[in-house]
């Protein structure tokens, strides 16, 4: 009979609306597995919190708060954005990890992240076995990015497409009703660095001809002004107003970011931001017409408040699949959505090697764009919409959603060494 | 028997996301005095559809399509910014008003706007019986700035104040759960040019201590940067970060906005917009803490999605009331709303004259900023909760909100002469 050992969990990078829900499900599906799994840790703020011994005791938290987590947006237990490079470059950290795992019986890793974070399992868990120390290392995908290969969408995703398909049509519908004599230009900038899944989900608020938005300004098709300007007056000129979604990566004819501030993050991307007034004054100086725009930043991964059913659904699920795998012996895989109909739409939870996820990016495929690079595809609308479908309503109280109240104990440490990050 | 005569209503300024649950009650109630109360017409544009005698027949739309409008944000028939001045001044535009009432047997004049709106309110009526065709003029209440005096509070208000209340809630757990390694300052900016009213209501989100938002920037607070700075960074030392809402009026110690573009409405307001990254870049330069910013900008004010329960039932009952007014002889009044008992919190309509309201502005009162000026006291919380309690869900399709699809039929024009604007 197999040993009952330790779980180690942690969230990485951005955190996501439902990101919890895979914390919720990864921690309700161990405690079913009592003869296997004993603790479930979690990193205080992500793998530093393995890398310091900062561990959350979450058996010390209550059936209700862990059930809670579901309705969290943020990440409960902290994440962080820190990257261990290759086994020689980040030897000590590596090291370290396998130490802190053995001296707290850890024996299966679930790290809830994106593309970085596939590749750090996938290393730990070659690394364990090569220190003489194995631990099961099991991805569980996330990223409002939806760039992951070998998974249908990201745990994340749905959720930001949701709000920000949402917003659009609700903005759009404030600036037609007043275009005539006010703002007939209205750019909204979403997240995506290099991928323009967000900004294709607000293409989902234009439904009949007319309807906003009118105009995607994708990453994935460089931006050629003179044809935008073309493009946007001939919109004003026929509908009243124009509608903009912009992604944040947005690059022009040569591949630099239109709005680079020079900013970089601990994974070495650029930190953008800005690109909406940027876009919105090109606009009024070429062709005179006022504008509003807007930033939705953080507002648009952490709005649980009108997160996507489904979303929420996979969220729980990917986390809830990585502890079967996890006590099924599996190990160096990640829990993938794999999308089985179209209509009714249907999806399950299968294993995909780390080795296959790591260090690759999805984009937006060209057949999900229209032939002028401004718009998306029916094709692009039947693989976005399930993904948006749906409401699982957080609690409320006093008119504000009401989310869980953590204990957040911390596991007494083990080790003599202190370790710096 | 007094005769029938028909209605108009019209929208104007900046919309909401319940303006249309105010024509929905204005319409509903209409229809249920039949023998006083022809059609309905709409103005197209807000006041424009008037001058220029474009109306549009309400009585043409379904009794469904006219529910629907309770959960249709911005502005069903169109709004419009185009303020009438002093007779004198706008002398042919009152007279025009009266011919076009006149042509279409209009009776009862239902302006659903702020304060420049009542004030127009207010001189039709006068003006109507000074040209010798008198027209019941009532005043519809609406703005998200909350600024007008002598109702408890106005129609748009609240759901603003639930959107941006949500939001930093959300936003703030996001930045929270990553500012060990990541962003530590997270600024929102939103709407407000003189009344801080909506950066207030950001401050419901923060229930306990060390809660986002830790700071409130308010238009009635002259901005110092220098103790500003010093909160900030007391906040960070303290709570690990720290989460800012800010109105787009913000003012420096000489009264200057931080953020004037230059631009100004047709009214004469300044156009505000982009003190968020302002206000964030200061805090990077002089304390070296990595930031984002989000301008939610129009997405706040066509929040229908999260809008207020209270907020939608007032809107809808000060559109009611106003026909009642109507019919009952009133005129020169605005339906104000009254809160009648704050535990439990209960409220009715009543009728205010219009000129006690036109041309004041209702600034947030001393006793609700905190004395050091950078949060809202418990008198602020006790006046704001009730006014975000509750949901009242659009319907959704294809998981985003479904939309009133109305006919607007143009009236047949009655006047040989046109009118320019």
């Amino acid at each position: 009979m197999a040993a009952v050992r330790n779980a180690f969990y942690a969230q990485s990078g951005g955190v996501t609306a439902v990101i919890n829900a895979s914390a919720c499900g990864v921690i309700e599906e161990a405690r079913r597995h009592k003869s296997r799994i004993g603790r479930v840790y979690a990193g205080r703020d992500g793998i530093i919190g393995a890398l310091t011994e900062d561990l959350i005791d979450t058996s010390r938290e209550s059936a209700a708060a862990i059930a809670a987590l579901r309705y969290m947006p943020g990440g409960a237990f902290g994440s962080c954005r820190y990257k261990l490079k290759s086994f020689e470059q980040s030897e000590a950290q590596y090291r370290r990890l396998i130490e802190v795992f053995r001296a707290h019986d850890i024996g299966y890793f679930f790290y809830n992240g994106g593309n970085d974070s596939m590749d750090t399992a996938n290393k730990v868990s070659e690394i364990s076995r090569r220190l003489g120390y194995p631990v099961a290392c099991i991805g569980v995908p996330k990223t409002v990015d939806n760039d992951l290969v070998l998974t249908d969408n990201c745990p994340g995703f749905g959720s930001v497409a949701k709000y920000v398909a949402v917003s659009m049509r609700e903005a759009g519908m404030d600036v037609a009703s007043m275009a005539r004599t006010s703002t007939k230009i209205f750019v909204l900038e979403v997240m995506g660095r290099h991928a323009g899944w967000i900004t294709a989900a607000c293409g989902l608020a234009a439904e009949a001809e007319g309807e906003a938005p009118h105009v995607l300004l994708l990453p994935e098709v460089r931006f050629d002004e003179a044809r935008f300007l073309a493009r946007v007056d001939a919109v004003v000129k026929r509908w009243g107003y124009c509608a903009i979604a912009v992604s944040e990566g947005l690059r022009d004819a040569d591949g630099a970011f239109l709005s680079e501030t020079g900013l970089k993050d601990a994974f070495g991307h650029a930190q953008l931001g800005g690109v909406a007034p940027l876009i919105a004054q090109r606009v009024k100086d070429k062709l005179g017409y006022k504008y509003h725009w807007a930033v939705a930043d953080y507002l648009q991964r952490a709005a649980r408040h009108i997160a996507s059913k489904t979303d929420v659904e996979q969220a729980y699920a990917v986390g809830r699949e990585a502890v079967r795998y996890a006590v099924a012996g599996k190990t160096a895989v990640m829990a993938a959505i794999k999308r089985t109909s179209q209509k009714p739409y249907r999806w399950r939870i299968e294993p995909v090697p780390l080795s296959r996820v790591a260090n690759h990016e999805k984009m937006m495929p060209k057949r999900f764009i229209t032939r002028d690079g401004f718009h998306i595809t029916q094709a692009c609308r039947d693989y976005l919409s399930p993904l948006i479908a749906g409401h699982d309503e957080p609690p409320y109280r006093n008119g504000l959603p009401a989310y869980a109240r953590l204990r957040r104990e911390t596991v007494p440490k083990k080790l003599a060494e202190s370790f710096t990050i």
